[in-house]
């Protein structure tokens, strides 16, 4: 049994992730504290060192969070950009950056992207561009990693259980239930696989 | 013939880029005006605009600039990130942001990226992971381009000329004259491709 950080937990990516945890003594950290063990806001790099300074031993970070901003792109201001940026990306990167100062030997940081990189649609430039950031920075960054420590991301399509608020979006697009979604965070966690862009798909 | 707007005109990239532009009339911009026609930052949506507003009618943009910082992924602090992040990944989405408004019809915008994304190397996570952002967001913004604007990136290994200074940190890769990568930008620029990443490699 290992100690997973989940951040993240009470979205629907959140619980999707915990389907896949289940053989595991699970911390749940979130935006607010709203059910959660802790309160975290990962653009922030004092709020993070906190919540790993707090939870102390642990052997893995679940990552579910990453805000985005969707607009045309003519229309998406740079304020709108930089809020998906710092959060999507910068946020995930302080989680590792931060993370792996304190998490145990062999440890595994596994973070969130989405299908849109590889599937544009319309409104989602900043959340894709992000994304590729992401994808991008896992595959490179694993080479780095001292002590055994794993760097995935798990790359979902649209959940089954998010198809009432996301279906409009995107049309021709296949949601898949949230518990596959759950496997993929599974592989992660308990595989061996580092650098990987785990790709959730139809 | 067409006006080439040309960022970064004074670097080895820009250099590089200079030898594929040659049937063109090209007005060449810089951080420092050094030698340049006009001055920019990228990172400011304010001297872009400017910049477009004095050049007046122009149907391709081809940047070259991307401040990038290098160090290990522990020793990288926020500070670097975000230099990074801010000119070589929001910069050059700054370029094609703005100068859409201003762009001639069927203009073309062609940005920089680079090898490290694909093949990693020690102290280069930061512009590794903004390539692959750059290296996505033309792959899907092309698609909300009007008025038949093309969008495209330049994905160069090390320059032959660049050697001397780059070499010592990628042992194993192989160099490739600014002539090979002159002609990718003069691809983007000449041709009807869009949302493509042009990667010159040996």
């Amino acid at each position: 049994m290992k100690t997973v950080i989940l951040i993240g937990a009470n979205g629907k990516m959140g619980k999707a992730a915990l389907t896949g945890l289940g053989k595991h003594k699970v911390i749940t950290a979130g935006r607010s504290q709203d059910g959660c063990d802790y309160q975290v806001d990962i653009t922030s790099e004092e709020s993070l060192r906190k919540l790993f300074k707090e939870v102390g031993h642990f052997d893995a970070v679940v990552n579910t969070v990453g805000v985005c901003e969707y607009a045309t792109f003519e229309e998406m201001t740079e304020a709108q950009w930089m809020t998906t940026v710092m959060s999507k990306m910068m946020g995930q990167i302080n989680i590792v950056r931060i993370g792996q100062e304190y998490i145990a030997d062999k440890g595994s940081f596994t973070l969130i992207t989405g299908i849109l990189n590889l599937k544009p649609i319309p409104f989602a430039i900043a959340d894709a561009t992000t994304s590729g950031a992401i994808d991008t920075f896992v595959k490179c960054v694993a080479f780095e990693m001292p002590r055994g420590i794993r760097v995935n991301s798990v790359n979902p399509t649209v959940l089954a259980e998010a198809w009432d608020v996301y279906g409009d979006m995107m049309p021709g697009f296949q949601p898949v239930p949230s518990t596959l979604v759950g496997k993929a965070f599974e592989r992660s966690v308990d595989g061996f696989i580092t650098g990987q862009v785990i790709l959730v798909d139809a």
